[in-house]
């Protein structure tokens, strides 16, 4: 058993130096975004306000390989090249023939693959002067890693915390603070967006949408700040890429190839970042049977229900319209613990992908998602954040056919990150106070019938 | 910059087999252990109701190396080896000239360096045919890496977990629940020890040493049942070397040898298995001027002020006598955060090569611990449980004098864990409530009157 190779890393030297960027290789160009006011395609002007120049090239370029800047590299060796685990003892404990690997991202400070796109971004905006970034989060995931990544060259962050996170999960909160940023409750009293909700409802529990609204508001009205997202755009998918082009190196070393690869879709910059690189070769026809399952919740079935339409990218309407799955804008997810999972669209690429047969989607509940989490913490020792668990349900059903037909099919499983913070929901799922939500059909419905009217 | 390389890895392949006994090179043999009775030498059988023999045998064992079983370095090799950082950011930070080098324990599966000994621990009696292992812990961390070896081995964990901390720190509970351990909060209607204190004292927060006497008593009350402890004894510094012994084989690659080793201690564990294949080559002569630093809290000095004398190793007075520095085992240290230290004992290795010579000890206020940890956050990312906190305060200090004298000395830091589950703490140094504990002498000299009388 001691012949068995447990972990694969590359070294320091051979981490990629490059980004992959999949617009060059689509085969057909991704349906342009468009300015909400006049409904033509975005300029890059139109997003100076928001993003440094880098940013908004990276965004529209159709390069295959765009340099990762010396800086960003330095950083990323705190934590990068990232370890590709294989999973003898989840294996063994399904009895099946399978192969299953899994990339884990757990090992950056914040916890999770989010700070390959805030260093970036953190480092961009350094570049073209700018001082300040302002930005939103949910649980905390994605401030806290913009707070890292603000830490590591002197950008002072600004988070803008959906308040009901922000009394109830101060852990992340305090993680951002110990980085040096501030974080304040949406709605605030900083911003017109924040102070009209208070005057509405002073005991507004805030919301995602609204949080964007507030950070879009203070990048906009000050010169030395920007704004940052950490998911669903082009550029952030992006970034991502530096996570999948290690795994298909460190794999091609090992002499190995998934046939199929699973992760979860909240806005889609984890598992775009995995699976990109390998789906190039599923484009080309190198891979032809190469299967990449995209898995949402059960509560929040973007592609799997939702129609591909133009839509705003935040609750309050104030971004540029996506063509993407959705659920509407303005709907709001029910409160699974999946909080990374919970938003009503999709990065364009992955729905573009979708539309054009080239990658499936799944939808899980998350009652069954707890159930795999355990049983991964059991065999493989991580304890995985809500998110990552919808994956690993996935990856054990896929685990499980293969014991049936007998075939030894290798998974690969993008595995974002840790569930140290999380504890209070495996708290609820192993007394069993934890329950599943019914697909809100009447939700989205009314959702959906607000969706923006789109020159055609 | 980017030929400057930030992280050191040996290949699973070089990871090493044996673990290193410091009782083969001593220049003077260790005090034993005494029966409480007797006053005599403890015999192997003695023992025999809490450990398995292969323990014990390790427990007593003058063998420079022991062979580390197949089934525990496959089980090592989830995680291991980890990795030796070397600091840049912090160097630069500083301004300093010193070259500081950290070997972090925190990527394992609960975090710190825990489980190297909980793994075998949970091996040795699975093979002696035991179902059950009970011990006690206080703010969790050896609970959780018992829990994580049981899951690893089919052995069930039962932990008697302080009442205070139970109650006010759920996720670690919660951890060893979701490895599958059973916890409860110490006192319990489980023992009769528990139940007696619950009759003087319903609302009895708990101790360490009333948890201990729990899990011991549950431990002797059944054949299937053993007993597991998570510092202090001579195994369990014995597993602890694996994690100097892969430093310094990883250091040798790089051609760097340590100038000073800094690491916090408690029960002295996970210092001294950074430490002891290092203190081997100043025994023999081979580096006379190397400098080993024990960090202790100043609210908890025990090597710094307690006297050197034989003492129980828990509260309730169960245990064998050790000879140790003490501050006596009714001592109950002020509540500091780093509830890792909080012990009035140490391990009677680190004692004994303090009492010679061979390594030195400070003592450090939490205040200051934090700031430190704060500046690490930072510059390496990293967020530390306050233990190691302890630890970076005086790596700064000496990084510092470096500066001053202009000298480029090497400086290794034992860390062993990250602070994803100790934000409370952070939250309050951020927030100015965090306060330090004076030196509380009055507690000391009246458990230091209770040390038990030994034979001459």
């Amino acid at each position: 058993m001691n012949e068995k190779r447990t972990k694969f890393l590359l070294d320091e030297s051979e981490m990629p130096t490059k980004w992959y960027n999949i617009l060059a290789d689509l085969p057909e160009p991704l349906p342009p975004p468009l300015h909400p006011g006049t409904g033509k395609p975005l300029g890059p002007q139109d997003l100076a306000p928001l993003f440094p120049m880098e940013l908004i090239k990276q965004e529209m370029s159709t390069e295959r390989y765009i340099e990762i800047p010396e800086e960003v590299q330095d950083i990323y060796k705190m934590w990068r090249p990232t370890i590709l685990h294989r999973a003898y003892r989840l294996e063994k404990a399904l009895d099946t023939p399978a192969r299953i690997f899994y990339k884990y991202e757990g090992t950056s400070p914040p916890g999770s693959h989010k700070p390959n796109t805030a260093v970036a971004q953190a480092y961009y905006n350094k570049k073209e002067g700018i001082k300040r970034i302002t930005t939103e989060t949910g649980a905390g995931q994605w401030g806290s890693a913009l707070a890292f990544a603000g830490a590591c060259f002197g950008v002072e962050i600004k988070v803008y915390m959906v308040r009901i996170s922000y009394d109830q999960k101060p852990y992340r909160r305090v993680m951002m603070e110990t980085w040096g940023a501030k974080c304040v409750p949406s709605p605030s009293e900083e911003t017109k967006a924040g102070r009209d909700m208070l005057a509405k409802d002073p005991e507004c529990p805030g919301s995602l949408g609204l949080a964007i609204s507030e950070a879009v508001e203070e990048a906009v009205s000050r010169d030395d700040t920007h704004y940052a997202l950490g998911s669903v755009l082009n550029h952030v998918l992006l970034h991502q890429t530096i996570n999948g082009l290690e795994t298909k190196k460190v794999m091609e070393k090992i002499d190995a190839y998934p046939d199929i690869i699973v992760g979860c879709i909240g806005g889609g910059s984890n598992f775009a970042g995995l699976f990109l690189p390998f789906v190039k070769d599923k484009i080309d026809g190198t891979k032809p049977d190469l299967r990449v399952i995209n898995v949402e919740p059960a509560s929040c079935p973007t592609i799997t229900k939702g129609p591909y339409a133009y839509d705003f990218g935040d609750e309050a309407g104030m971004t540029p319209l996506l063509k993407m799955y959705t659920l509407g804008h303005g709907f709001i997810p029910p409160p699974v613990h999946a909080g990374g999972l919970r938003y009503h669209g999709m990065a364009p690429i992955i729905c573009h992908l979708y539309k054009l047969g080239l990658v499936e989607a799944r939808a899980e509940h998350q009652l069954a998602t707890f159930k795999a989490g355990v049983t991964f913490a059991r065999t493989e020792g991580i304890i995985s954040a809500p998110e990552p668990n919808h994956a690993i349900k996935v990856v054990i059903d896929e685990a499980l056919k293969c014991k049936e037909s007998g075939e030894s099919k290798t998974i690969l499983l993008a595995h974002s990150g840790h569930g140290f913070v999380d504890m209070a929901a495996y708290d609820a799922y192993l007394s069993g106070k934890l329950k599943d939500y019914e697909y809100p059909k009447k939700k989205i419905d009314e959702a959906l019938s607000q969706l923006p009217k789109v020159p055609a």
